[in-house]
């Protein structure tokens, strides 16, 4: 899909705790930083669909398991990011996303291009987007 | 100590599950980001000493407990960050840093300023310091 980039991860091995890769400056996908925050999501639920006007969002799963949903108002693109699965999933400005708990502790790590702006979103009930959950 | 900075971080309660500020780039603290990794590290086992001589590091502490010792060659700073006691640790340049699992699973956020490069940091042996772990 248009706007959509996965990105294969390295998990480096080592014997006193394990060291996993996010993302670096000169990676694709990488369009400014802006903001670092962590989202949980309980096993079950769903939290969406919401669409970023200028946000680039780059998401990572270092625990559980999430499933995320991205609606290009013609096509879902989804995948389930988790340690075991692990790649960074970058979601440009103007595509619909939602993402629901698969395991029983589920967080994901975003970084954003741009601080944190109510304004710059749009949120639509999870209802009024037709995807199979 | 000087070139060491805790900021209380934003923990906001949501029904479907909680988000976690970690950094902004208007925050104290920043100095441009480089790249963002995870490191996890087993109870009781002790990462470290490494020295940085250009990267400030940025260290958040999204599930578990992990211990921090910061030495500038004439004191010791300590702290444990956890989600219970949700803080980001900045570290400067020129500084020792080594942190000990405390809990029984353990991961960090480093939102580094400046990309991976060996050259970049001195390692020193556990032992060649002595901090009371």
């Amino acid at each position: 899909m248009d706007g959509v980039i996965l990105t294969p991860l390295k998990q480096i091995h080592h014997p006193k705790g394990d060291v996993f890769h996010a993302m670096k400056k000169s990676d694709v996908g990488f369009e400014g930083f802006g903001e670092a925050y962590f989202s949980t999501i309980h096993q079950g639920d769903i939290k969406g669909w919401k669409k970023h006007t200028k946000m680039t969002l780059n998401l990572v799963v270092p625990f559980g398991a999430i499933e995320f949903v991205v609606w290009d108002e013609k096509a879902f693109f989804s995948v389930i990011l988790s340690p075991e699965n692990y790649q960074r999933l970058t979601v440009c400005a103007g595509l619909w996303v939602a993402f629901r708990g698969v395991g029983k502790n589920n967080m994901l790590l975003n970084l954003a291009s741009l601080e944190h702006d109510p304004n710059e979103a749009i949120n639509q009930a999870l209802e009024s987007i037709p995807y199979a959950w």
